[in-house]
């Protein structure tokens, strides 16, 4: 009975490692996407796109690994994730939507790769040895920094920081939080950290779809105000 | 008498402990400030003023913690400051000086934080163990660092480069390399430090009143110059 | 004999560290130079061109000490180096190009910072013990990065992004993974050093001069584009 409880952890704990490292896969491969398709909508060259998609894709990774002291960054050792983002620039340089249409698909993109960010970033933070609350911030910043080097790279005000851009930072903190309840409650299971993921880029679409936006600060219209 | 000035000594050393702590959350309100006053400026949402405020009020311990090996940084791990950040924040959204006098309350603000953070980063720096030269490079490093986060995030040409900012990076540089020197010889006590700041902040609003410019290169009308 | 070779080769790793660190002092004041230049066109004053020179110049290092985990970073404790650039500026401050010949005496000082440092920054990650291509993704980074942070700070597209900018992280990744192929097998001398650097200087200037442009992806004009 004990023994068959080990091997179910066992295969629980495989089969999280292996959602972990699927969903970063996947995530690099969406951010190499909206880098690579904000490339195509600044008519960058090929190389440029290249060197795009790959911060895009693996800056938050980078900042992530720096906070916690993991050096040198995954990015620079394990070469899959580096390999994928230059597939995925390669695939948008010969096949992309038209102009019109790569902003909706550069947004979709986005979320997908913000939604699982927020999710392996904190893992990746918690089993380093961070307390909960110190991983869920490392989960956002993960999931945030790649898209604020994207943009800032690409000259224009990252997303995080547009007030036409619909809420952004909160999907990110909210699946990065909710990874870090369940690790803290030993409730994490791949299948959990998938549905935190899918919830966080649920939350950060239906926000662009119904324009749910957040109060701006009121300007006052007299001198008087404080 | 020895164990007495040992007392005096702790009482000294817990004296510039507790400065020092007031001194750093002192530094990461004004910082915190000064970003959600950009914030208004630029009409973000309450979210991104909120990612502004922190962005502007952490990013420069962070780039110091980063640069001295000390992971993850303090802002990730004592949550004091996140959260000075975002009541600054929070208390801006509410009440703010009307768009015309944003300018002026910004730059006292990003005065204040950059005098106490030139002495406090070099502390910090020191106390980790580097040298004192290296340790006044560090402080000056994290006086500036939060504001050129804001100012490129937000989508300006940082102050420090500015030519119509009068002296920035010069104030920041006596402040550190002020404390860094008392630190050297042992004379470093709470209120010297104190005494560091404000000079270094004084130095930086007396700059801005007077309009205290440095020269420019000057453009050789013709072709020839070498 | 063996006493013999075993002198040659101390010799020769002498001449090879000599060699080092004169490559990294002329590839900083190099980038130092082209910082400079770009502070003159953007009629900074002279603490915003020593600022903007330093980040050029020290920027690329600091990443990559950063990112091997060499903390506090080299720029900080050698301070050969900030001096180098701060004399650098000076000159530049002085004695600069009429403002229609800044511009190509940039790309030529930018170009000649690329090609030392992604020799030298591969060697500098090989010897803290990173693989070959890790070391070759290191130095790469290290040649572009300062001119990533002087570009952003001063408010314009990085080089390495802008389609009308020839071949810019191409070159710097030739010499970078000629440099990490050398030292894996052992050929890395002082001289074949040298030669990867001149090679990808000059590659990197020769496509300037006869404009080797890589491609762009194609703009579908229908909407059905995928």
């Amino acid at each position: 009975m004990s023994a068959g409880l080990d091997i179910m952890a066992t295969q629980l704990d495989s089969a999280a490692d292996a959602a972990q490292r699927i969903g970063e896969l996947l995530g690099v491969i969406a951010f190499a996407t909206s880098g690579a398709l904000l490339a195509v909508r600044k008519n960058l060259d090929i190389f440029g796109m290249a060197v795009l998609a790959c911060s895009t894709a693996l800056g938050g990774g980078v900042i992530r690994d720096l906070l916690i002291g993991r050096t040198p960054p995954s990015a620079f050792t394990d070469l899959t994730y580096l390999t994928a983002s230059l597939l995925a620039a390669l695939v948008i340089f010969f096949r992309h939507p038209s102009h019109r249409l790569t902003r909706g698909a550069l947004e979709i993109t986005d979320a997908v790769g913000l939604g699982l960010f927020c999710v392996t970033g904190t893992v990746v933070a918690y089993r380093y040895g961070t307390g909960a609350p110190t991983a869920a911030l490392l989960g956002m910043v993960t999931a945030i920094g790649g898209g604020v080097i994207r943009d800032v790279l690409g000259g224009q005000v990252p997303s995080v920081l547009r007030p036409d851009q619909e809420l952004y930072a909160v999907p990110a903190l909210f699946g990065a939080a909710a990874t870090a309840t369940l690790l803290h409650f030993g409730y994490y299971r791949a299948w959990s950290g998938l549905l935190a993921a899918a919830l966080a880029i649920a939350f950060r679409l239906l926000a662009r779809r119904y324009q749910w936006r957040a109060p701006q600060a009121r300007h006052s219209p007299d001198l008087r105000g404080r």
